[in-house]
């Protein structure tokens, strides 16, 4: 299972629920956490070294081609939502890669977990099928992260 | 496979791609298709004859327990996508209910595919343990709609 | 007053309401009045024989500069929102222009009125000091249709 | 002109720019500058003392009746915005209250600034007559702040 193998999970930011993220239903509407699983993303590049944005500037895309997400407990107005992420290195594959997510109430509160899967492309959207060089450093860096 | 097995989908409605969906890959963000399934899910409940309004009005609520969704194409500003979408009898539990759905551009061109999990639970978020009057109705109509 | 001048407006589309424009007040979510003008602004370029997107892809842009709206009445979720726009005459300067909207429940009841300011830039964000076609043609439009 | 006065603005967070929240152009998209400022707002409560979710419990609602927005210069993905905000003691009235608003790029660079107008009301949508405590609160930690 995904997300019970003992990789540990990057503590990737927290987030503050803005009153536009509830719903009718008084929680948070189960879109917003495929923005803060974004979020989470992007700072787990940061912490590896390099931005996301700075590959994007590079010519290196990682539109979402597939996501997954199980909603636990919701998320109110106004709560600290702590952000988790994790890249397992046999999840980086050639041509795509898998990140994990969790979404937290404090630790012992699991909001939400769930995962999306990327192609790696160019600005003209086509995979790259060599020199991939965002998946290299992406690959050495999970590889030295988890190592220790 | 969930969307292969010839239960037909419904057709619930057009929509043009908003400005504000698209992002800074010149595409919809990702999350946007999780808003659209939804308004897939209200048509599909209004066209089996009683509007999801009605069932929240009737103190019935569905929030989502577990999303996924397969990103086929990437829609553009100002295109019309089609939302499709269906409920399989199978599908319709005595406490969760999963809804199926399908994004097209046009009716060759899938754009993504996905479904939602959701609970039956009251105004105070308590599952329907029994008498519940919302499951019921969607195991009929749905076993209406798919025998003819 | 802007919005009280005689110059008519044109029904632009009408909308369902998302669920996921709701907030927890129950009502629809001031920010989405802005993203709902702007399909509003869509369609009136569209009925004027161009759509925006064409001008998007000719090299012109239309950022907003300037946004106000006058929330008069809450929007729930799954009302049928009627989407108005005009853009008068005088409005349409050299170097920006002015979209007016209302947002109606159904004829009588006014949701919200706003307007946003525009200006003609390219793809760098360089203003349209010369050659605006799209000023040029809104000009003409504007003039062919109020004229009427 | 209500930005240019004199009383000071108090720096209510920071955030980092999502993907989701830029649209095609590449730049964030107007409407989310009325959400920010809602976050903007929320924690001059809680620095004023009560976080608003606590007025909300206690049956105290801000519903926005007017939105005001001049947007200066792009923000970008991965930007960290400075969010600031005011709430002049002559903007306390009886029945309303508007509160200022500045998005900063750094200390320099102004991204846009605005205002929102709200009604004080009870979990009914009916307008507080007398004893509004909220806004009690309000104007006493507003006369505090400012005359320091």
């Amino acid at each position: 299972m995904l997300l019970k193998d003992g990789i540990p999970f990057m503590q990737t930011g927290a987030i503050r629920v803005r009153y536009s993220e509830t719903d009718k239903m008084g929680v948070v509407h189960n879109a917003n956490y495929l923005s803060w699983f974004e979020l989470a993303r992007t700072e787990l590049c940061r912490n590896f070294g390099k931005p996301y944005k700075g590959w994007e500037i590079q010519g290196y895309y990682l539109p979402v081609i597939e996501a997954h997400c199980n909603y636990k407990y919701p998320a109110t107005y106004d709560d600290v939502v702590l952000l988790f992420c994790r890249v397992p290195v046999e999840q980086i594959k050639p041509h795509s890669v898998l990140f994990e997510y969790r979404a937290m109430l404090d630790p012992d509160r699991l909001l939400a977990e769930g995962w999306t899967k990327h192609a790696f492309v160019n600005a003209e959207s086509k995979i790259y099928r060599k020199n991939n060089l965002f998946q290299k450093w992406l690959l050495e860096e999970a590889e030295k992260f988890y190592a220790n």
